[in-house]
């Protein structure tokens, strides 16, 4: 689907050359998605896999998605241990592309560290760098909307915003934080303040959300210009702001500095306090978005209700009055007899068997493998 | 469970020596037992399974229990490609007390070809011999039960019946053929005589069954003398009983008259014809019986109700809010969440995954990878 939108951008449906000049992608490729174990391990996060059935991992489909933008402007954020997998998955990467983080320390250091090398590089070069970050394990079904929707984001940022992009709701979810609108920003299509962020609701919560038309969720898309982020971060805790320049401007000192660091998320760390200051921005997003956070989420966006969904070889699943997805990871047969909603993963060590219902408790199979200290199945 | 009941007789509870001269016992070792792939396979049926997971397959079991009685008296009549797992699993049998069969013809042919062979070692030793069939892959769960009866079954067939034992139903089945009892044997204790066999009846015609007290599931084991045994085959079908001997007498000859023989079941071709002649009797059996027909009864048979039962393995099994059973014998570790009465059986190249209800339908799936030609998974 990532290639088809992009044939669509070459033939100028509505962007002759769609690359942002000055644009830079930063994606952070972390988390392990314990909630898709047995396919995503810590040692084989979520953004590794081809999760959607088209021959591309979601890391592949993100820099697939996001290359007619920036072209060569790009930076992926990931564990030192995931460090290499990435190069493979995207040989064309520059060798100073990938920045390693020693230890996982949560989304502010990540995306941080990259608005540090950028602001410094825009020092450098004199580039009007706006960095757009754009987490390395989510799907997105209609890249030619997220393009323009990323194009406007971009604008705003130049006018010192931090712009978040607000991913139009198709269900009151109780898994995903919500952005409420503001007034619009003038001079601007469909750009519009943020009011606030607001955690995560209860179903009926989000069902009010809905209903008045001015939430969206928060997919942690964020575009600015580093020295703009930095700022804002520098507001909240300068040291951190200061850590995080220092180690732009001296690498060798990133083992000594990493670890010092607050485990933080950049909305708590910045977007918050930011709407709170009225500097934040938010721009519509009116394509498909899934974070892909379970096997039913996975199921919902893969499924035809009805019937059995095969993610990998068709071949190796037989199954008899059976909905649901199966994932033949293991090369062997599988045959489903009998079941509604279910969930069978086969990977070569692992196997879960679920209801889609329930499907998210597989973290508390991870835990118990972690207790046990079988940490080679987690 | 099997060795405790022969511990139980060895300490004397009411048999000092429980053999039973001239007694022996004949185990028809076929069938595939499709019902419950992936587990049971042509190419490794059933019988050579541990089903219950006390470290003995049914066919160990099955000798085990029959071993008190008869000592080394005991033929197995096997497949031919299964002659050498046979003797993997009974390293004690004597080189001829396996009776390879070059294909299956179904139990009249491998019974009576049993019969045959100790009907001429019978005249040509002098032993009386009586014989009783026990299919290879029942579970029977009081030995010491099973070994009360089957005295009683000898003593009537040195009287010239033909007796089967009928198991006490416990359940208005429809799986499984029933006896109809007559008349009490004069001079035996509790055996009666066959008034009629009944086919697989519907569950309500069960439960009239079970209502009148005078039915008991057919269990397929049959004891009496070879040569009463061959004569009632000979009055339905003298060529059948004349070549099965012919095959006795001279068994290089085996191969060329194997393959004329009738396919057919010794219900049919002996014990129907012979209860309507007045010529068979019954022993009831109340000792727990279960031919292990599918995956259902299997779980029905090991289960704790409200909770997973592992058939191998426990720590290779992790769960959350399910019920069924389940098997884990590729060494994969299992997670299952959320799911009531399910089957799951893990093997190196296929699984299953099914509802308890729909087991039995694993037959389709067997017959389609046969439709498919993908026989080295059937």
């Amino acid at each position: 689907m990532v290639d088809g939108a992009i044939d669509a951008d070459r033939e100028g449906r509505d962007v002759a050359d769609p690359t942002v000049p000055g644009f830079w992608a930063v994606v952070p490729a972390g988390g392990a998605g314990t909630r898709l174990w047995p396919l995503s391990r810590s040692s084989s996060p979520k953004f590794l896999h081809d999760l959607t059935g088209h021959g591309r991992t979601l890391l592949e489909q993100t820099h697939d998605r996001l290359a007619p933008l920036v072209e060569d402007r790009f930076l992926v954020v990931t564990g030192r241990v995931h460090a290499d997998a990435v190069r493979a998955q995207l040989p064309d990467l520059a060798a100073d592309a990938v920045l390693a983080e020693p230890t996982p320390r949560d989304s502010m250091a990540a995306i941080g560290l990259a608005a540090a090398v950028l602001e410094r590089r825009a020092d450098e070069t004199g580039e009007d760098i706006v960095m757009g970050s754009f987490a390395a394990d989510h799907v997105i079904t209609d890249p030619s909307a997220f393009h323009r929707t990323v194009v406007e984001a971009v604008a705003a940022a130049r006018e010192d915003w931090l712009v978040t992009i607000g991913i139009q709701p198709t269900f009151p979810s109780s898994a995903f934080g919500y952005v409420r609108q503001g007034e619009a920003l003038a001079g601007h299509e469909r750009a519009r303040v943020v009011a606030a962020f607001v955690e995560k609701p209860s179903v009926s919560v989000a069902e009010d959300y809905l209903a008045t038309g001015e939430y969206r969720w928060n997919a942690g898309m964020f575009v600015v210009r580093p020295r703009v982020l930095l700022e804002l971060l520098a507001t909240e805790s300068p040291a951190f702001a200061a850590c995080l320049r220092e180690i732009a401007a001296d690498p060798d000192r990133l083992d000594h500095l990493w670890p010092t660091l607050p485990k933080i998320a950049i909305d708590h760390a910045v977007a918050e306090p930011a709407a709170s200051a009225g500097r934040v921005a938010t721009v519509p997003g009116s394509f498909g978005w899934d974070d892909v956070g379970d096997f039913d989420s996975l199921a919902a966006m893969l499924g035809d209700e009805g019937k059995i969904t095969v993610l990998g070889d068709d071949d190796l699943v037989l199954s008899q009055q059976s909905t649901g997805l199966v994932v033949p990871a293991a090369g062997r047969v599988i045959a489903v007899i009998g079941l509604d909603d279910v969930i069978v993963v086969d990977t070569p060590d692992g196997l879960l068997v679920a209801s889609r219902e329930r499907a998210q408790e597989v973290k508390a199979i991870v835990a118990e493998l972690k207790d046990q200290g079988r940490t080679e199945l987690t």
